[in-house]
């Protein structure tokens, strides 16, 4: 299948609805609107000529390790050098260690860009952005000196290390040791599993970012400590020196992203040094997860793209059937499948889903942004709040809806999306993991009951509800749609306070309503989302818009959402009411027979 | 992973739901509660020890193509003789030809089982069971005498080959063409695609079915005859002849089910029969489309059901975090996965659909074997209309909740359900088939709608809804779960009859309902059954049983269908009554720019 980015939309989101300009102009970034079509216009040649290419066969070549070394699919070494030459991988990356600063609203369009084009790929970089983060936010003058510099360019990698295999979600249970050395170094003993680029081909070195405990730590998640373990050890002048003891054990088998390497680690005392505070480890990292997370959004989102333009372009093309109301192609043997009702609820629901993602997307990043770079302290913690809040259910529900459009997308090839060559089964397979990786959407949804809804009892969603509401009010084209959503809006606030009275009564009930509290609200904030986009859109043809038809389709996409998709949040909500005891009912020894 | 037949909740759903044996006494064919439950237990021990081992392995292995000859995965010949050996091949078959004639109702048992154990590995074999019910119904005496016995022990293997490039949905489009010879025979010359089964190394001989045209076939569908083409010829008396001008030209990459041959077949002028009248081909193929269908949908129930045990194993093992309520295993580094809610929401979820499922299976099965051995030809005309009604809402919901399913066993296992070793990607993969052959879920649906509801003006519809209706008026233990079915059975009529009327008032209605509807319709039908068992629990408690967990788990799972899985039903129905204005409205260039 052929990927070309979807500019129209990224402008229209970016510009239209959100004022990416004036964001910057915030900032103080100095990126214009122009600067920000010239680089998404070169984004987008770049992905769809450089990387997606590659896709298909990184798939059926996947990864390969002999003699401890990794050898990734054909073309990653050429694509990732031109990603590092073109200055695609030093983007986001700080300025004072040679990073453009780019605006996470306007660099998500980019990667974006990439997980459309190759998930895979897309892996390897994803996790140097995170070390760089992480390492900036926490290491040393010393280390980021020695190591941030190469990692900003893309000129090496980064790695996350923590799972391990009696510890994924309960990170307590983790074992890895670090043993203190004289000249203030560490040595680390222990397995990493699911090393997303643990080893590879593409970079002279790796740099690990590893969890593990010091001798005289606590138990549980108090004890851990982040460190940096280099696959190479690096002089004091920055040249690279001898093989740290650190070493790819395996490769795992997976179901899809096969051209990423997935490593089994052993550290085997090899030298290591500590990141952050002792025994702040998980605070470390988790100053990173939003940026992890929203990343993993993105793959959702980016799937979703791939697979709405790939069912899209079957739709036009295959011919099966004539349309009920008499042939539309009549010269042809069959009318294209696009023709019947089915195949466009199919199609509406991946354009709705994926156009919907994308406006949350450049909504989250921009409050990423902010709490990062406002220039007030209150309007930094304004926007730290509110990205907490949005973080669980942007990683969740896009990858919900990844896999979903993916799924759609299958189905619209009918027989033919269960074959290989036509690339939509990869992108299922591909997907998959983003619901399991960088904390299941489970935990995504614990996390958004737990720490953000009762962690300040409610108020940021209130705040965030009120946001909409006042747009609702705002949007006067559209009464009937403006009604509609402004119901859910109130639906939701009292549900939310349900829920904190229900967690509040019985603590069960926490897990109990997580998973389905979470869609609920998704559901309920893209429609106050396209309910926006149509405003925009009316304002456009209002004003006698060159582009009435774009427009129309926003207008037409809106109603389709709030028609047919958004009833999904009545199911979520009714399963979310029907309380704890359900589940917890039935001893564990009675579930099967 | 490991399979164990769920015998004790087949023997509830036989025996104790819609008593087994007296369907068998009506039928005539001395099976008795003794008998039926010896061969389950068999059966059982069949798949649990030489079928499920072969799984995982072929999926690794696949087929292989060299020389025209295809090689199936290392274990499939050894386990194919034990099955042909043991009678499992001719269970179903007809007596008059060596088949033992076991009723669906039983047989179904034995099937779920087989899909569980290895889909792949079930493919060939019911393809087979396929071309007997077409061969045995259509066949001249002089066919069947050469070919039916073979086929029916299971020596020799059948096959459908339908489907061409351009003929998927639309089999009108198909372009196969049959040349008649001067001794009656015919020459078959064109390409198939998509042969399960079409070469393999299981069986000495393959016996296609073939669609195609005649020289002188009216255009369209009208003009579709039906062939019977063996790979080598067989001889007056019975020994087999020389090759056949028919081969396999590629096996298909697909996403799974990869121990299943998938083939492009080629004719070229092969010698074949005609079975049944000239240009009725589709009508023969239609009467046994009901049986495959149902075969499908039992591939969706194995396949949950399989994942619902892998889901369970591992959440019963999996140590990772604390109870809410205070540690359940403090010996333990951690508590087993399953003390926590929203784990054991999907755990559910995946238990209520299986079972539910294989509720609805017993049910549509003694409706298939009513429909062909019941005595009196009202009896078999009610199970006919019975049956067509509840066909495409078994193939297309089953294998729906296969894919749910199984999706839930990945999402169980966290990060390692995304690994291979597991198996439960590989039960995602190999289910995600099943929603697109035999007729996409789409067709269903629309064959639901446009055949079997406006068919009928939805009288057969309605007569099952009294059915049930009239079962929860007995249901006299547990009044507010029956007034909850008893009001969404109304629900169900009214939603019926609005359908209708928007259907006869706009025909694009009949594609825009159509998925909801068949959702919807399953939702409810499963909720009446799953009724039906909690009272069958409650009476089997009140009766004193030794098997109280049992029993108090089936009101448990009641319990949890109707709160919250029901729900979903909602979502359906607000969704298809939004109408297919929003569908139709937007112009087919508009949907992407």
């Amino acid at each position: 299948m052929k990927y070309q980015a979807p500019l129209r939309d990224m402008r229209f989101v970016l510009h239209e609805l959100f004022d990416v300009s004036g964001h910057c102009q915030q900032l103080g970034n100095g990126l214009d609107r122009e600067t920000i079509d010239g680089v998404l216009e070169e984004a987008a040649r770049f992905t769809a000529e450089v990387v997606a290419p590659l896709n298909r066969n990184s798939d059926e070549q996947g990864c390969h390790l002999q003699d401890g070394e990794v050898t990734t699919p054909d073309g990653f070494r050429q694509a990732y050098q031109l990603f590092v030459e073109q200055g695609w991988a030093s983007m986001t990356g700080p300025v004072d260690f040679g990073g453009q600063g780019f605006p996470q609203m306007v660099s998500a369009s980019f990667h974006e860009m990439l997980m459309s084009a190759s998930l895979a790929f897309r892996v390897y970089s994803g996790l140097t952005e995170g070390t760089v983060v992480a390492l900036d936010r926490h290491g040393s003058a010393e280390l980021k000196q020695r190591y941030l510099a190469q990692l900003v360019s893309g000129e090496w990698a980064g790695t996350m290390c923590l799972t391990e295999p009696q510890a994924g979600t309960d990170l307590a249970l983790l074992r890895t040791r670090a043993q203190p050395q004289a000249d203030g170094s560490y040595r680390l003993s222990g397995s990493k599993i699911f090393i997303s680029g643990g080893e590879q081909d593409l970079t002279d070195n790796i740099i690990h970012l590893v969890l593990a405990r010091l001798p005289d730590a606590p138990p549980g998640v108090k004890g851990i400590s982040l460190f940096l373990v280099p696959k190479r050890l690096v002089n004091a002048d920055g040249s690279l020196g001898e093989r740290n003891a650190v070493s790819c054990g395996a490769l795992e088998h997976k179901m899809g992203i096969k051209g990423a390497s997935t490593c089994v680690m052993n550290f085997d005392a090899a030298s290591g040094w500590l990141v952050g505070q002792a025994n702040h480890g998980l605070a470390c990292m988790f100053t990173m997860m939003n940026d992890a997370r929203f990343q993993v959004g993105l793959q959702g989102l980016g799937i979703a793209e791939a697979a709405f333009q790939g069912g899209l372009a079957y739709a036009r093309e295959r011919l099966q059937s004539r349309a009920i109301s008499g042939p539309v192609a009549p010269d042809k043997p069959a009318d294209p499948i696009i023709v019947h009702p089915d195949v466009r609820r199919m199609l509406l629901t991946q354009k709705t889903l994926s156009e919907g993602c994308r406006m949350l997307a450049a909504y989250a990043a921009r409050q990423l942004d902010l709490e990062h770079s406002a220039s007030t302290a209150p309007q930094r913690d304004a926007a730290t709040r509110r990205a907490a809040l949005l973080i669980p259910l942007v990683k969740a529900f896009f990858t919900d809806c990844g896999q979903e459009v993916a799924s759609l997308g299958v189905q619209l090839y009918g027989g033919h999306g269960y074959i290989r060559e036509w690339g939509m089964e990869q992108l299922m397979r591909d997907s998959r993991i983003t619901q399991l990786y960088e904390g299941t959407n489970g935990i995504q949804a614990l996390d958004l009951i737990r720490r953000k809804l009762l962690g300040d009892d409610g108020a940021e969603l209130d705040a965030l509800i009120d946001e909409l509401a006042t747009q609702v009010a705002q949007a006067t084209s559209h009464a009937a749609l403006a009604e509609r959503v402004g119901q859910r809006l109130q639906e939701w606030r009292l549900l939310a306070d349900s829920v904190l009275q229900a967690c509040h009564r019985d603590p069960q009930e926490i897990g109990a309503v997580s998973v389905d509290f979470l869609a609920y609200s998704a559901y309920v904030l893209l429609a106050a989302l396209w309910l926006q986009a149509a405003e925009r859109a009316s304002q456009a043809l209002a004003a006698g818009s060159g582009e009435p038809a774009f427009y129309r389709a926003k207008l037409q996409s809106a109603d389709f959402y709030l028609r047919r998709v958004l009833p999904r949040a009545n199911a979520h909500r009714e399963a979310l009411l029907a309380g704890a005891d359900c589940l917890m009912a039935m001893p564990e020894a009675d579930f099967a027979f």
